[in-house]
């Protein structure tokens, strides 16, 4: 690892988003997320079943105040989800899943990079006045999580594996030091930072602590930008030792609660679930739930960039190769079986049981910007790229008001309905989840988006994305404005233009698109002399004047795309792809049974200007042929070379799909080979 | 509906089959299946769960005893499954799965048909005594169920809809007449008549009567045959009640458990697992359970045909169109989701997660014969032999010893076993199971195939299957012998031999196959002259000599077929037969990775000789292409032809597939349009 080839985030202080595209995705999260979620979480969304998660934090200030006045604590058994009983009152208890808290940071943490994009004092009341609340609720000792708080104090950290306390912690952590970045606020931080340290005087490698790490992960990613807000080496001894800890024998999940320990599995399955069947550095192959697993890689590579770990970042780099090689779908999700919402075996890419949940390839974004941070690699900012544009954004309507948790390549809307094994596949977006955590995920992805675009090191600038943006950016040779257009990522033409006093010297590192089999820069096909092209980044260093100009230009071909043979569901079929964008076929353009559709072989595809759900987007169509309607007969009947009359098939942006009703949806057609 | 036409099995003490086939699968039953099944019930299998059915029996006959002796009885939590406590000694009371009694039912029913063909003094001997032992189980009352006997007796007949004894009963009964037909034994018989009347006494119109119907059919079948054993009307009435009572509102089993009514279901969802959510008549499609449903339409075909009932006979129909031209795999398989063991909507049939039970395709032979018992249309004997000789016998492997519960059309080893959705799927068969319904019911359809194969009404042997036998018959023309050779299912060549001493006026009707487009009757192609051909039988009818033949002949062409178009999962694939086979491909003829395969636009099928497993089958080989070698690449990739080189592919029936070991097993092949 060459730590001077570094790059960290920008600071979303300093970058102003312009982009029409992702403006637009901003605006939505902004004007219809996060007020949504605001009233979700007070459960005040009528015909909604309520969060309890604001109520929860309350009511622990309450009991935390009476405890004061030397009130007992009464406990409640500690289940997975408590609702109240119907037609009575409710008591001083949790209500909601184990992991509500978790939902006031997730809206936290979105409120804080919304607020430096778009100031709003009212906003930023509202979200002062939550905090306050929060941090009421916390124990004198640093511990908050109102569902032991409330519940039962005695059993703090007693079931790591499967009741979230550190996952819960995580997010706030995560939330308390955006809201901090962005307001300069530290009240949130603060208390995290408590509760860090008295998590870190339970657990830990020193002995009487216990010898544990999260059940499901996040903690680790969430100490190293508590530890680099803060500057606390503490934060990140806690991080690494969750990653170093991990799947070591004998398994802390089997102390913690030996009456559990599932005889018949095989040990080095037992805890695949939670990626802890093996030390990190051993895994060879993503495996278990799948947003866990991204959420871990994400923070070994972080822990890897801070310490320098080579161990680390080769598994790292073997688990982002099991992933993107062998268990993704061309969408960018990952997770192909609802089973424990986890991976499946290589190459195993079903399309219409698919579970490619959007919180597992939001978690694929946060690991390949860590990778991208060691090293710029357009290998990693691609998959980045393709998650967005396509597995992430498809999670959320065009309104900003239904949210897909599965994002399934292929659907037939009786199937989601009358087959059970499809039950996990929704036809068309839902408006909130019983457990909400993708819409709230996409709240502080696509509101923090510049962070995952452009990385810095002293003396270079990475553009990983193309987006509209205006940077003050300053390096060791100097300060400079940088004002990127792009139309991505409908069109390939980027400028970038450099407004400085005085001349600056730095690097701007720009992506090549792996999409992309040629390119140009000013006019000319890159790159010129001097000029050097390295892992798919070009490095362009001069010595900039105010007013220097760049015009890149990244041809967007329409292209046909294959799966690798070893997908059997993607054989003899074919995606049509253009850019970022990958296309869908959907029945508002096409009609019923799609599966009928094959490919021309000569498919001349050809850009459609398009309207969907008020969003002008850039269509596809392809010629193609469809089988002619059969005679009647029998379910089976003599095979004769079927036939087919030549048409055209209408293809829009995968994100873009549900958008237009309930309909058949599908992402690979048939080619006939 | 034409009474005169009815047919009915003819008795199996008076054919003896002589086929090399099918005698080759009842000397697996008689050897291999019924001995070991015997030692099952007896828990005397090492390294196998015991059953605890003949234990259970001999429990409640101590339990009866003590009781006259004035023992109170003990009651026991009423469990789905009972397992002994690890390391402490067996107790007093039930164990296994409350429907464990139908193991010992399903095993002397078999043991009966099978002493009609092979006199066995020994084997009936161990049968009377294990008919000793079950008949001291009995009450005085004459309820006959060891899990409410030992476990609670207060409890008999409160949860009629899970908890099986209706369907014990139906087992009980079945196998008593069956035993009574082969050995002239009545003792069963008596005991299943005085279980039926308790149960009479117990459920029915009457006013104080419960007015249920059996959660798990097939008591609807078994009374109607104890009704033809003994001339007792009332079993009819009781069988009829079940059918007629069945769906009706207010549901029996909403006022059976009120506090288990599942209040979000729709009503009419709400029993469509125990197709009880309508009324019969008015249910329009197959539903629910697979094997539940196929029992409860037998039954109904019993009931309309003995009363003349329309309504009914049309439900029948209806329900016989639902499944066999919108829900029946190729290989007679039905039953196409795990989920509930259930069909799924109409088309949808995945190969590769297919249900398809074996004893849901034996219970759909059950419906077929009892339709063709109202009237001779080969369209169901075409389903009946599709299903016994594909879906069926591939549960069972060549040596008798293993057995598949669910018959998929494409297994990967690797998915099987790494998939948790495929879980149910087994790359190989299993040596018994832990709910051993279905090799005891392939046993008992097995050795009494004979009653599937003819039909025979007052003046007709009917002819559905061709297997060779000696028949013994008599009509109101007279008495003869015939004597048919077949090679079925290898060659259509078929013979019959009229024997008698007197002239004989009677009429052969000759099922002529679906799957054949042409066939010669002693060298003509059919029908000459003055026969009469009516729903795709030969009505033969002359005044036969002894020594009078037959020749038939029935080509079996190598076919291609493919499915409907709606059935999304074989689109662009075909599938090979012949005959009655339906063939599929296997790794250890073809390699790995099976999907790769694409066959050839002139396929060129030739039959080859095989040795399976011991047995000599006819292969067939095609020509086809595979996919060569892809270059390392990315998981997606530029969409380019893909080459293929030319090859074959060698296809062996489906019913002998994983006889070799585990590999890729594939029924359609794509062919490239």
């Amino acid at each position: 690892m060459d730590r001077n080839a570094y790059s960290r985030p920008i600071s979303l202080k300093k970058v102003r988003v312009t982009d029409a595209f992702w403006k637009q995705e901003m605006e939505l999260v902004r004007k219809e997320v996060i007020p949504y979620q605001w009233e979700a979480l007070n459960d005040r969304i009528p015909d909604a079943e309520p969060s309890f998660a604001m109520r929860n934090f309350r009511t622990a200030a309450k009991l935390n105040a009476a405890k004061k006045e030397g009130a007992k604590p009464v406990k409640w058994p500690l289940e997975f989800r408590i609702l109240p009983e119907e037609g009575k009152p409710l008591e001083d208890r949790f209500y909601g899943c184990l992991f509500q808290d978790s939902d006031f940071s997730k809206w936290i943490e979105a409120v804080g990079y919304c607020l430096t994009q778009h100031p709003d004092p009212e906003l930023e009341r509202t979200a002062d006045e939550a905090i306050d609340y929060v941090c009421a609720a916390q124990l004198e000792n640093g511990y908050l999580d109102t569902y032991y708080i409330i519940s039962d104090q005695d059993q703090i950290f007693t079931n790591l594996r499967d009741n979230h306390e550190l996952y819960c912690f995580g997010h706030l952590t995560e939330a308390a030091v955006a809201y901090f970045e962005a307001t300069g606020k530290d009240k949130l931080l603060k208390a995290a930072e408590r509760y860090a340290d008295y998590i870190a005087s339970c657990i830990g490698p020193e002995e009487g602590k216990k010898k544990g790490y999260p059940g499901h992960e996040i903690a680790e990613m969430a100490l190293v930008r508590l530890y680099e807000a803060t500057g606390e080496e503490k934060y990140l001894d806690l991080g690494r030792y969750f990653v170093d800890q991990r799947g070591t024998r004998p398994y802390y999940y089997d102390l913690e609660h030996p009456e559990c320990v599932e005889k018949g599995k095989e040990e080095q399955q037992r805890y695949s679930y939670q990626q802890a069947h093996l030390p990190v550095r051993d895994q060879e192959e993503a495996v278990g739930h799948a947003v866990r697993a991204v959420y871990l890689y994400a923070g070994m590579a972080d822990v890897a960039r801070l310490t320098g770990d080579e161990t680390l970042l080769t598994a790292c780099e073997r688990l982002w190769k099991s992933i993107t090689e062998k268990k993704m779908y061309i969408t960018g999700g990952i997770g192909a079986t609802h089973v424990g919402e986890a991976f499946s075996f290589a190459y195993d890419l079903p399309n219409d049981t698919a579970y490619a949940e959007t919180c597992a390839a939001i978690g694929l974004v946060f690991f390949a910007r860590r990778m991208l941070e060691i090293r710029a690699d357009s290998r990693y900012a691609d998959v980045m790229e393709r998650a967005l544009y396509n597995g992430i954004l498809s999670g959320m309507a065009l309104d900003g008001k239904s949210f897909f948790y599965v994002n399934p390549l292929e659907s037939v809307p009786e199937a989601c309905i009358r087959d059970e094994r499809k039950e996990h596949v929704k036809p068309v977006r839902q408006k909130w989840f019983g457990c909400a955590c993708c819409p709230p995920n996409l709240a502080r992805l696509v509101s923090s988006i510049a962070s995952y675009a452009y990385t810095q090191s002293k003396d270079t600038l990475y553009v990983h994305l193309y987006m509209g943006s205006v940077l003050e950016q300053e390096w060791e040779g100097g300060k400079a404005d940088i004002r990127i257009t792009s139309e991505f990522p409908w069109n390939g033409k980027v400028s970038l233009e450099v407004r400085t006093q005085q001349e600056a010297e730095f690097t701007i590192a720009l992506r090549i698109p792996g999409w992309c089999t040629s390119y140009t820069l000013d006019g000319q096909p890159g790159p010129m002399a001097g000029e050097q092209v390295k892992d798919g980044y070009l490095y362009v260093k001069r010595a900039w004047k105010d007013g220097d100009r760049l015009e890149l230009e990244f041809p967007m071909e329409i292209r046909l795309l294959a799966a690798d043979d070893r997908v059997r569901e993607d054989i003899g079929r074919a995606a049509v792809s253009r850019g970022p964008i990958v296309y869908c076929m959907e029945e508002a353009d096409n009609g019923k049974d799609l599966h009928l559709y094959r490919l021309a072989e000569d498919p001349a595809p050809v850009e459609r200007r398009r309207e969907i759900g008020g969003m002008t987007v850039t269509g596809v169509r392809t010629r193609a042929s469809r089988r002619k309607p059969q005679e009647p007969g029998p379910l089976y009947r003599e095979y004769r070379k079927p036939e087919y009359e030549e048409t055209t098939v209408d293809w829009i942006p995968y994100f873009t799909w549900a958008n237009r009703g309930e309909g058949e949806m599908q992402v690979f057609i048939r080619t006939g080979d």
